[in-house]
């Protein structure tokens, strides 16, 4: 049965290989959307060219992503389709697609349309839009977070295969976390940004929702490339998924520097996954995390914040009723800074890389909980940032570190919301955060019922917790 | 005769070898000094104090520059004496060397004093300074060069082996131009910052002069180790110096973009020093200078003055009677900048890299002359900021795209001013900078009368230019 069918590559192309055609996965798709029935999680719905292209697609022909129902997050180009940056006064018809974009499409994905955010990408909590505020996918009193909400709406409810976010503080990550999905932020400049409405320029990156590691990590291959046009761009191979190597080392906050803002669960939750890891082999090192949380500070309190008012550009003083009103407050904070503030930032960020990095020597990875605790929405209404601030605790340093990462599900916490922790790397060494997340990932699919497949990597062995199905294609 | 004595590192280390005392040495070059009899040199003179430790070093004892005077700009920490970057009202006692003074002092050089710079470092000419301008030591009516005015002039007449210098524009290299002396620029974070006054923390270094390329190079192996607590020291190794590969590719400016501001006497010394090298089997590529140009123009006209203006802080509007009217005058510009400005500067910046890493492609080095013309104090008086600012053409922008450099002195031009080329290449690759600057340095030494020894590299040969002298030690 389609309506049965779980959205992950193997399934999909097992599927295809039966005999279902994209296009009727693609109507599936949209069944699936509007049995949700959540207008939020979408800006821009592309149900008759998702179809006609689908249909296009005539008989398999081996492309990588032949096929595959994919979404965009509405401040990356995607041709024939506005981008607004949930912005509706800022929309404009980019005309061609996005580097990565056209990377996927090249690769034989369809796009099911252009997903809501946090407007301008200012924010983890994916409730500052203009639009009907998606709802999260697992829990609707819980915010679905950003700012890539809809992005990671539309997974964890399968209807997307995967989706591509942006992550500048995090927004790749904790909507990850929140709706039980994996979030892969790759090494700043291994995805163009080419076609990608910035935030802070220096720090941004294309990121990817997908249910499982291994999904998550082949779209990342799809679509990574160099791209010369992009100033930011880097030349840096990626490595292929492959199993973790036997000696590891990870650090993980200390006692005294696990915040977790008094949820016992979480913490509860990620020393279980730490203990897991630990007997697994994994060499486990605690950090004192300070040095990273006053990096984490620096993007908002920061002279930072001055790059998302340079990327709002003159609108914040000569159209500021055409931004949502938190969004305007923090932008306009930028106005306030000097360059001499700036420069004083980036000293200081430079001393405290060198704590980091001297936190992390003789370490391979860090491993963090994605998320501090859980942000409802009557919170984040009473108080539009102090909550949002909370949900950045282990994400907003890590752009500023120039680390790599990816948020993984961990399954269930006691309580039933859903565990995730992100592990952390160098950056260029995406390959080996995604092994240990490999090795931890579990639980159901987002917001689904559907059971977690075993990674079909050379050799590996279903762990004991998970299923083992045949995977062809 | 001790008063004939070319204080380089050969000549000195004979001398020593054949009985002559440090002591003897150290009392020689001030006798130099006080023949030059210009009061604009040194800001600080530890005549009795470097007396004394000479006295005090014995005999011999092998280390690598035992008993070598030398000097210090003064914006750079030297125990025992006063840091003033040429501003007397900023003037404090350091305590402790800075972390490139321990490293010399522990291999035996011998201070002589803090010599005159422009004002924190900010300038290529020379005259911004409150204490009496030192004169140029070729020409006087030519200005001195900085901001390591006093550093250079201080070799040039041989009064010391080597001096170190600052460089964020260009203030180790034209002072070396204009003096006929060595001028190497290291690559960023190589010699520590520690202990040296800031001009632009993102992109200084500390500089050498010297009067040949292997003694310049000697003296940065021994100053260079990672300092864990720069910030911005970086830990790369630095290649000895060595004879230049055969098949070398030289980037040189094209016709339409070798700017000497109608200075043809300089056009034609440079075309003449790359003939030479054309003769010698190097491969020369002419490429279009814009880029780098653009480049340039960004670190004082851009959002960089704000390092500048950070670095002075609060003098500024607190004490602005105590700065160089220039200087104020230049550092009050980064108050108008906004952090906005910064990042875009930094993202005008990131793109223009893009374009000279195109120039750069296939090429090994980037071979510019020092100095596009000479400027005289009868300009600089007229105008005190545009002939500043074209003494820059090929200086600043290479700090910006992080790139090394030495100066070298190619022999006189036709009118008896010094020919001086800068080597430039990139990041790390300081030992090939050197290795070709080997093959180029010629003529007389500084302002002296003394002959270029050849330089003792493993089967290097004489050139026909050159005069083989034996040398020991």
């Amino acid at each position: 049965m389609l309506s049965e069918l779980p959205f992950t590559l193997p399934a999909l192309r097992q599927a295809y290989a039966d005999g279902v055609h994209p296009e009727d996965a693609i109507a599936e798709a949209f069944r699936r959307l509007d049995g949700v029935a959540d207008p939020g999680i979408f800006i821009h719905e592309a149900r008759e060219a998702a179809l006609a292209e689908a249909r296009a697609l005539g008989a398999p022909d081996g492309r990588p992503l032949w096929g595959i129902p994919y979404a965009v997050k509405d401040n990356i180009d995607v041709a024939g389709m506005p981008t607004t940056a949930a912005c509706p006064a800022f929309s404009y018809d980019p005309g061609e697609d996005a580097f990565v974009v056209a990377r996927l499409r090249a690769a034989g994905a369809i796009c099911l349309g252009k997903t809501n955010l946090d407007q301008f990408a200012t924010g983890l909590v994916g409730v500052r839009t203009p639009y009907p505020v998606p709802n999260n996918a697992i829990d609707p009193e819980i915010v679905p977070g950003g700012s890539s909400s809809g992005s990671a709406v539309a997974v964890a409810h399968g209807i997307a295969c995967f989706t591509l976010g942006t992550d500048t503080a995090g927004s790749g990550r904790v909507p990850a976390a929140l709706n039980n999905l994996v979030g892969l932020k790759p090494s700043l400049g291994l995805l163009s940004a080419r076609g990608v409405v910035p935030a802070c320029r220096t720090l941004d990156t294309v990121s990817i929702f997908a249910f499982t590691v291994s999904d998550a990590y082949e779209v990342f291959s799809a679509a990574a490339g160099f791209d010369a046009a992009d100033a930011y761009a880097r030349d840096m191979r990626l490595g292929p998924l492959a199993r973790l190597p036997a000696d590891v080392t990870i650090a993980v906050p200390d006692e005294a520097t696990l915040e977790t803002f008094g949820d016992m669960e979480q913490a509860d939750h990620f020393h279980a996954d730490i203990d897991r890891l630990q007997r697994a082999g994994v060499t486990v090192k605690s950090i004192d995390m300070t040095p990273f949380f006053d990096v984490a500070r620096m993007l908002y309190e920061g002279a930072w914040v001055a790059e998302r008012t340079a990327a709002v550009g003159a609108r914040i003083t000569e159209a500021p009723e055409t931004l949502h009103p938190t969004t305007l407050a923090i932008v306009s904070d930028g106005l306030e800074k000097s360059a001499v503030d700036a420069f004083e930032g980036i000293y200081k960020l430079q001393a405290l890389k060198r704590r980091c990095e001297g936190a992390m020597e003789g370490v391979d990875l860090l491993c963090v909980p994605t998320i501090p605790n859980f942000v409802t929405r009557a919170e984040i209404k009473a108080d539009p940032i102090g909550p949002n601030a909370r949900l950045g605790t282990y994400t907003n340093f890590v752009n500023l570190l120039d680390m790599c990462g990816i948020a993984v599900p961990t399954g269930s916490r006691a309580d039933g919301r859903p565990g995730n922790m992100t592990v952390l790397a160098r950056a260029g060494e995406d390959d080996r955060a995604a092994a240990l997340a490999l090795t931890v990932e579990t639980g159901l699919l987002g917001a689904t019922r559907w059971l977690r497949p075993a990674a079909a990597l050379p050799d590996a062995q279903p762990r004991d917790d998970e299923i083992a199905i045949a995977v062809c294609g």
